[in-house]
């Protein structure tokens, strides 16, 4: 039976990252992947199609919109999802060329299967009808399984008219009507792009305010531009029934616990993610997950087991790419004391990639009032940018909030285009401990939306001389 | 006659902020301005309506080269640049608007005419026949006229087909052939966003590389971006003659000092800009301009003459909208003792908003090579970035600077999409002092091409660590 350093179950993003900085150390790493491609939900299924699909449905949005004079555009009828994926295999085939060359280059050794435990050591490689292939040992373990959407059985998912999140990318046509259960990041991310591509929709929402971890007013702005995009929101809504419609297009008629009928071309679930763990053989180690199939682990990302690591989505929250790689990482460092930089979580940026974009650093009103902190906010509208006026974005605004006494930045909210990037000059100001006459005295390129960050400062530093006539005089 | 605290000449970005500037402290202000509107070049000529042509350009390219099924595109060979100008109107509209409600909140008096000193406390106003209306006096007087494309008097400018980047956008229609001569900052731009139209471009540029104080990498990633475009580029070549030839659609006729001869629909003259100083009868309080109209100033844009003050392209480099406010806002701060921030020009990002976006901040390679600094650079490409993959930018770069020892970030370059925007994040990183490890180990929404950031502070630690074997060992 082979023999390895680390054996990585799983070969998404924290996988990856996992085997690569172990095999650098120069650990022997063998990877089980059951998938045929690596590169897990991040690649393959969730967050590289969906932001390249969102990408077309953005330039489809901007040829209806952008009416000018001398341009015909026509959209067919007939037209498919492929038809916008093409830049999606182009993508997905770099992204998954970059990985096979890491690890490639690293030795690391890739089994097709699945990983199944025999004992704390042990791993077998079982088909994907549970043959068992091989067996494998490892001195460290690294659950990096991820997680699937979750199926209720009442709900007749057939990858044709009803779909979950990772089925939706293989719409065969865009349908004319779509029904969207749940109203998560997910949900809302994939309701919006659809809607940009002219899909009548409608978003259930089992809550009474979308996304309420957000900033309330962000979420206004959010709903609104929803509203825009021709989105129905219903709200403190849930459904009683799906089921499929025969006939030569198949159709879904779905009713609400409130009775609210609806007949769709098409319905995407999307309602909360599952570990990827019953098929692990957990028992055999003694490891438990909870109700949703996740891993607890420490702050070293190990399970009670301490040479079994658990990272990525399989531990639940944040379950972001981008997380997800940086607990690959530590946990390989902590495991064979590899020193290197480690990145800060505790200023994580946070996006939401609908249309408008949404992105936000830091505290949020709602969390400084509980803690009865004392803050000023200040606002940027696009509007009143010159780079917000020129892309036509009238309803972004960045929201910036100060404690007050020190001025220092201690949370960043955007809603508008290219919030997913402008948060991080949010971020390198809070790392830096800005203030807000240090924001508001640099100096950015003209035009730019970077400028909200200035003028938000300001109108932070004038609001808090309204409040306080004994503070500083401010200037315009 | 009329007295005023504060007399303005010219209301650009930097006479319309001086003025506010003062209005705000109680000061009287009146402000001189000879176009119908305010607003100057930056509005009204230049930075904004040359930026929402780009954008039309940039979606017009984007039809060409997103060729989705489904989708079909025809351009009209009659489109004119007033079809792509729709959005220009709003943005010009809304842009005015924000100012005169400024001046007007303010009680700002705005005075049509030429403003012509008589001494120095009084300037008069005169109709466009040099015919005097009135005269006004003031104890602090701000020039800020502004700047004009330089027009050599053997270039048949006509605003037809013999243009300056003042007249360039009131091209009747979309040239097929254009002959651009001058490769400074404006010329690159329209260059670029004349090709990506779908014009046949030549660019003239006397020196035998484009924009010499940028990082030679970046410019040769632009000239090849250029070339992608279909833009011929001549180097070491300036013009010998420009005709224009009769003909029922006037064409133009160029010779260049080499003997190449090119006959184009259009040709657009851009080499230097001279300060606005002839019509301001300067001779009467002894102000004498440089060669080039340019009047020098203190580092509180005082002239020689203490009370009157120079702010803007007036006053020569760097003339960017941004530091023309700023120097309007400085210098009314310092003739009347207002406090207030003051913005931070020595970490001021420049910007060119050709295709692609070039920006950088801090130092060059050169300017560290020729003090002996020892540095090491990271670079991180579009290319090997999602995000960069998802938009189909493959020629895109971020390269990072720092010192060695500190290991301080001390300049960055990008050039691609989005770069005068996310130059923003290094600008954040540089005022804080932010080191290697530092960036590197900063968490990133996933998919941006912010991410670049830690991807370049990774790969200059790398190479410091091949360099210096002793170092700290990095991790991927």
């Amino acid at each position: 039976m082979p023999h390895y350093d680390v054996v990585v179950i799983g070969c998404g993003p924290a996988g990856e990252r996992a085997a690569i900085q172990a095999a650098r150390a120069g650990k022997q790493v063998a990877v089980i992947e059951r998938q045929n491609v690596v590169g897990g939900t991040r690649v393959n299924w969730g967050t590289i199609p969906s932001k390249t699909l969102r990408e077309s449905a953005l330039f489809v949005h901007s040829l209806t919109r952008n009416k000018l004079e001398g341009i015909r555009c026509e959209i067919s009828d007939q037209i498919t999802v492929d038809d916008f994926m093409y830049r999606e295999r182009v993508v997905v085939g770099r992204e998954l060329e970059i990985i096979n060359e890491a690890l490639e280059r690293y030795s690391i050794e890739v089994h097709r299967g699945h990983g199944r435990f025999i004992d704390a050591h042990t791993v077998t490689l079982c088909g994907p009808d549970g043959a068992v292939l091989s067996s494998m040992t490892g001195d460290v373990i690294v659950i990096a399984s991820g997680s699937s959407p979750n199926r209720p059985p009442d709900v007749p998912f057939d990858a044709e008219c009803v779909f979950d999140s990772n089925t939706i990318l293989r719409l065969p046509r865009i349908p004319r009507t779509m029904l969207v259960l749940g109203a998560g990041v997910i949900g809302v991310e994939f309701a919006s792009i659809f809607a940009a591509l002219g899909v009548e929709l409608t978003l259930v929402d089992t809550r009474d305010r979308l996304l309420p971890f957000l900033d309330r007013e962000i979420v206004a702005i959010l709903e609104r531009s929803l509203g825009g995009l021709g989105i129905t929101t219903l709200h403190n809504e849930r459904y009683a029934t799906v089921e499929r419609l025969a006939g030569e297009q198949p159709r879904v008629r779905s009713t609400t616990k409130t009775g609210k009928i609806f007949e769709t071309d098409a319905l995407l679930h999307c309602v909360g993610r599952d570990g990827n763990t019953t098929d692990l053989n957990l028992p055999a180690i003694g490891l438990k997950p909870n109700d949703y199939g996740l891993l607890q682990v420490n702050e070293h990302y190990q399970t009670v087991l301490p040479h079994i690591y658990a990272v990525g989505d399989v531990i639940g929250y944040p379950a972001l790419a981008s997380t997800s790689m940086e607990q690959g990482r530590q946990a390989m460092r902590h495991a064979f004391n590899i020193p290197g930089v480690t990145s800060k979580t505790e200023l994580l940026p946070f996006a939401i990639y609908s249309i408008p974009e949404v992105s936000y650093i830091g505290e949020t009103e709602e969390r400084l009032k509980e803690r009865r902190a004392e803050y000023v906010t200040g606002r940027g509208d696009y509007d009143m940018n010159p780079r917000g006026q020129i892309i036509g974005d009238s309803e972004g605004m960045l929201k910036l909030l100060f404690e007050v006494g020190s001025l220092k930045l201690v949370g960043a909210h955007m809603i508008g285009h290219g919030a997913s990037e402008l948060i991080h000059i949010g971020q390198a100001f809070l790392r830096a401990g800005a203030t807000a006459p240090q924001i508001a005295e640099t100096m950015y390129n003209y035009p730019t939306l970077s400028d909200l960050y200035r003028h938000a400062a300001l109108k932070a530093l004038q609001a808090l001389q309204r409040r306080n006539a004994a503070g500083p005089p401010v200037t315009q």
